[in-house]
């Protein structure tokens, strides 16, 4: 999806540039009239948006190994940001040293936690090389430029290297190649119509559903009756209030149709909360339904 | 629960002496009769029960905020070691020093990349003290204690404190205290029946949907056709298989029962693949079901 409008578009994420947000954000936006917004925290990215110093915001929600981030799920229950569409990015990391800097002479490698996590067996086969966290995959890259240590080492993606003028010592040094992670495009309203564009069109929503035996089946039932595909669905227990759930479903359709008006609202004589996250165009193109 | 044995029961857990997976233990199998068998990877824990060497293993499954433990559940079919019973642990995050240490002096803390990474607050308050990533939460005690380094603090829980005789500088720094982890407790081979005690029965199985509209519906349906209650659903993409999906499910019954048999064999009508991961006690009272 490419969007053009005659003003730069601001795109706030998480994350100093050459994050893999910003990878998501080019694959979402594309190169021009885009102006990079990057911030620290989550919630700093939906704070922005919702005030109006961005135009939108890039935020990662689900990764093949590390699963779903609840946190950001709570961000967009809160905050109320439609998702406009999403994007997977591959992520592979690569042990990044500055120009001068050979991979023999290592003695540190800094990046985020998650980051870290995802290379334990590089950091097995390499004792002599410690893990250092740090707020970010892309600000590890800056932090060793803007250093004079040829012996410290960032973990990042290679258009991090790229960007700082950084050289890539090892790539791909990820425990799982299959490691993808699924972004998606928030603004502070919903268009009146998803864009056009390739990809069958796909609602997120959550709810809540009555604390009853059979609730989930019926919830469940509200699209197969209506012959609606769920491409995601996970419960997460609610907090302090044992054994109830919140449901994040996605499934394939157009809330402007009149089955899929019918399936949200059988859905809502059923759950205590029902939020539409977003309809939008999907990344993928499903094989069979 | 507490199991009895005359020779002591090896037990296997990913970490060093006094991580959350020792509290876990602590919790399912008690004080007595009981060695651990502390290792560094969830995959060692794995392979030390398939190959003997250790009688039990204790690995977390789920966290409230990071969500499920998706390696376990890999491990979990691949291994097939039957879950025996579970726990909840409240994960409390505390900033340790050597005895002699004072909080004001403290300019680096270690711990595992997960533990760091839900402190993040604590770190912004305090730019004077860098995360340093650590293979353990307990590990990162003991390293503290084995240096000689009044500036270098661990972060873990208080028993990993109390475990090697370090001090707690500052308690409960976890950015969210609703951080709970679900851990299970594995064996070889399942027991003919489970345990009697406290908890409703409940069983954890894994399977793969034709890929076919509806799928989802007709599993579910298996289960409430017959009035058992789901307790989890959560569906995760198969890698290199777009639009197909493995689910985790976790209902409320005996498997010896008749209607959780039926609803098996009916979900083996429906799945193509069709794991049961145990059978075990609830460790949660449902208010209603």
């Amino acid at each position: 999806m490419s969007v053009h409008v005659s003003s730069p578009l601001t795109v706030a994420f998480q994350g100093a540039r050459g994050a893999f947000s910003e990878q998501a954000c080019r694959q979402l936006l594309g190169e021009d009239g885009v102006e990079l917004k990057p911030l620290e925290r989550f919630v700093d990215v939906f704070e922005a948006v919702a005030s109006g110093e961005a135009d939108r915001a890039v935020i990662p929600v689900e990764n093949t190994l590390a699963g779903s981030v609840h946190e950001n799920y709570d961000h967009l229950l809160n905050f109320r940001l439609p998702i406009l569409a999403e994007t997977r990015v591959r992520i592979v990391h690569n042990l990044i040293g500055r120009p001068e800097a050979g991979f023999e002479r290592i003695t540190r490698a800094i990046s985020h936690p998650v980051a870290l996590g995802q290379c334990l067996t590089f950091f097995k086969q390499n004792r002599g090389i410690r893990a250092e966290s740090h707020y970010d995959t892309g600000g590890s890259v800056k932090t060793i430029m803007e250093g004079q240590d040829p012996t410290v080492a960032a973990i990042a993606s290679s258009a991090a290297a790229e960007l700082y003028g950084a050289k890539i010592l090892r790539p791909a040094i990820e425990d799982n190649h299959e490691n993808f992670t699924r972004f998606v495009l928030l603004a502070r309203e919903a268009p009146a119509s998803p864009p056009d564009g390739p990809g069958q069109l796909k609602a997120s929503i959550a709810f809540v559903t009555k604390n009853e035996a059979g609730a989930l089946f019926k919830c469940v039932a509200a699209f197969a009756l209506r012959d609606i595909t769920l491409t995601k669905i996970e419960s997460r227990p609610l907090r302090g209030r044992p054994w109830e759930y919140m449901f994040y479903l996605d499934f394939l359709g157009d809330l402007r149709e009149a089955r899929c008006k019918n399936a949200m609202n059988h859905l809502g004589e059923m759950t205590e909360l029902l939020a539409v996250l977003g309809c939008y165009r999907s990344a993928e193109q499903p094989e069979t339904v």
